[in-house]
């Protein structure tokens, strides 16, 4: 049974061949292969793309998936161990996770990060805890540390307009908020495009470090695959040249000594957005990408999302292709069991 | 490509058209004609009939759905162009119609009325929106000026007892409510009754004049079909010989000098509620109609809806017949192409 | 037609009955036999288990599902007849019941306690309304009154691991919480295991009496299947011997002349927390059940919900296989009929 939640279930050569089968798929419909298959979608938190993405593999396939919303239709959830549970959370991930388990084929959980502390987020409580306590496949939907449906639907982007990745030199900006947002789509960007040979150049103000141990884990896969990974404070330096810029706001390093703080520093670098004006030391052909929802005009300019260099929607419509390989990968990995038949 | 979100999209002899097929297939079941087909459905509001309605005949003609909520479980929507989004919405339509488009075959909205300002319902903004941005069909599942299902499901109700409509007396009648409440409903039994070359008659309190471009079009739609339009004040007088009595409470002329005003101005009219009295002038055989939900003892009298004399759950049943015919219109106005297959 | 939403619809004999055919087709998968079933499920209250289940069920079955959640999604609803609907509920059971079952072909809804009165919540005021106006069979997935999914799932736990039933002893023992909860799961439980023939002994403090119209029928239903029920205050008492520990937290008889004083009610015998303790008088082999979601080291022991006596997560997959046998019987019980087609 192989769980896909973070980068470490699939590896370098894991990454490239989701891509590789992806881009296959991409231009020959599998038909069904997901038939009989039953996912079930555990929503922490809000969600349009993955949802509807996940739902449409699902219907595309010959499968079927279930919603299910913690905190909302669903009971809000526990997920730390050794507490007497006495507050507001009825509902403990310990039989969540089991009783989900005998109703459907693989569990895809969304639980964001708790924003505040680095290292907790790093550590990803509640997707671990899922991993421990489900008894069949768990995808991640995006937890605390990685977002790894939109790193895998990132770099197929990258290669379906690239070709090779190989070296190729790829930008990840930090871009301007109204409030500190999760780190795990830069995290995951950084690590798929690692992964993919890429020569990844990460530019932000000071103060929004990526965690230490993503870090270390890119340039591990980096020296790996061939690619490199850079680090700077100028934005329109880490540009030059590069064949496509990510845009994202992501929050500052946690914990701060004012946690009051944090939004101020999310607004104090407006010429951070991203804009015609960024990309013009990229390469000409260079394009724009982002994960969505994308705050038009605070983090990028709406002309530029609204150009023919804007690769957005293109990306979003990739979390489709490479869910539904990791979506036959995790029944490969169960080929012959089912809990409930 | 046809969108389906205004009576223009279909004009007098679509509407026509759409209520024979529906006639037809309630005889006859058509089958799984929508085999294949995966409709997506995002509300900005509430929806019991609509929302059970559109996934009842995916799932009886062989397709399948989803159902998305902006603002719940999935993010705020900003429709409008060029602000920038600093507030509380982190989506654009822009984004969400494009990438939607991509992981379904129909996608239908449902957008409320902003119950600000009468102009800025009619020109529609949220659905016009949807129908620039998405590169699948779009249906309205009500938006700020019409509920084109509705209409078309009310016109089929009148049909099914009426027989031919041609010059027809029936009688839209305002009711009392503890709010303002869309114009959507009222508008579209007006255009759709008036395409069917009803006599529609409206009446209503003075102040609560439905918006002139929509009675503009009626009266349009009324001399193409031989119909006619009349408005009145008063409620007895506009039922006289009635064949059907719709009941529906819907806001005052907006803006108002006093925001505060409109609630008052919906319990002003205690005795618009309709009942046995109200029908008394119409003819004999006169049945109630209304969109629900509806509030019983406060809009209508109960023993009325109670009585045979209320077709409202055969109205609601309606939606289901209608709603079959626009998906497979929409189906077929794209026939041999599809985003994601 | 046949609706399931209290044991009354079923009797000894149709509790034994679901019980065996779930236990049948647990060993040998039924098939597609709910195909071209569409079942509406209508939630006024959150649920993991239940949604989950009977989601699961359907996509097994062959058959489709959709969910509504009455003020969320959907209108919130008035069950009430004879009140002028000016308050905050939009809707009518009378139109709601009435409009799905055009839609769909077996109406599940879960309408929890009001918690205000034990007399009312033994009339079952929305269940009924329910039974009363849908046209299709009517499926609990909860009332004010019982829980007939559970309570038929916790038979079926009993049984896989016991054998025949007949005088078996099993506890029911009250268990502490922060708030009150409904009674509808003690109830059923009680109800259920007496019709099943178990010797059923139930433990709570004083205060915290079943209503008596649950006691007295589950006293019929013993004598009748030859069971036994008793009542007591002394929680280590009613463990000797028992082969089975259901423990659950209910609230105190009501109403209270103090409103206030029900959360204090269930805080005040924290010594009645289910653990090993409370089971080492019970039969070496007795299990451990709870419906969950269970608060963890408030009501039970966390180190007892993790051990190899917890039976917890089976009787949660038991509601799967119950569920099954039960839209299975209100199908049967159409035959032949169907609204919408």
């Amino acid at each position: 049974m192989q769980h896909m939640t973070h980068i470490e279930d699939l590896g370098m050569e894991g990454v490239h061949a989701v891509v590789e089968q992806a881009m296959t798929w991409k231009r020959q419909h599998p038909g069904r292969h997901l038939e009989d298959v039953l996912l079930g979608m555990l929503f922490f938190n809000p969600s349009l793309r993955t949802r509807a993405s996940f739902e449409a593999v699902m219907a595309r396939a010959g499968g079927q998936s279930m919603v299910l919303e913690a905190g909302k239709g669903a009971w809000a959830m526990e997920h730390r161990d050794g507490v007497a549970m006495d507050g507001e959370r009825p509902e403990h991930v310990r039989e969540a996770a089991a009783v989900l388990s005998r109703y459907v084929d693989v569990l895809a959980v969304r639980a964001f990060a708790g924003l505040m502390d680095d290292a907790e987020d790093e550590a990803d409580p509640v997707m671990r805890a899922f991993r421990a306590h489900a008894t069949v496949p768990v995808i991640s939907m995006e937890s605390a540390r990685e977002h790894l449906c939109q790193g895998l639907a990132d770099v197929l982007t990258l290669r379906e307009r690239l070709g090779p990745l190989q070296g190729q030199p790829v930008t990840l900006s930090w871009a301007p908020h109204i409030k500190p947002l999760p780190k795990a789509v830069p995290n995951s960007f950084l690590l798929s495009a690692a992964a993919a040979g890429c020569q990844v150049r990460v530019a932000h103000p000071p103060g929004f470090e990526l965690p230490a141990g993503v870090r270390r884990q890119a340039e591990a896969l980096a020296a790996q695959s061939g690619g490199e990974v850079q680090y700077g404070h100028e934005q329109l330096e880490a540009m030059a040249g590069s064949r496509a810029v990510y845009a994202k706001a992501w929050g500052p390093v946690l914990p701060l000594a004012d946690e009051q703080a944090a939004a101020a520093m999310m607004k104090a670098h407006p010429d951070w957005r991203v804009g015609a004006g960024q990309l013009a030391p990229a390469s000409a052909d260079a394009f724009l990408m982002h994960c969505l929802p994308v705050r038009r005009d605070l983090e990028v300019e709406a002309a530029l999302l609204d150009s023919g260099a804007s690769a957005v929607v293109d990306q979003a419509e990739n979390r489709f292709h490479v869910q539904r390989v990791l979506l036959d990968m995790a029944m490969q990995s169960i080929a012959g069991r089912r809990e409930v038949a």
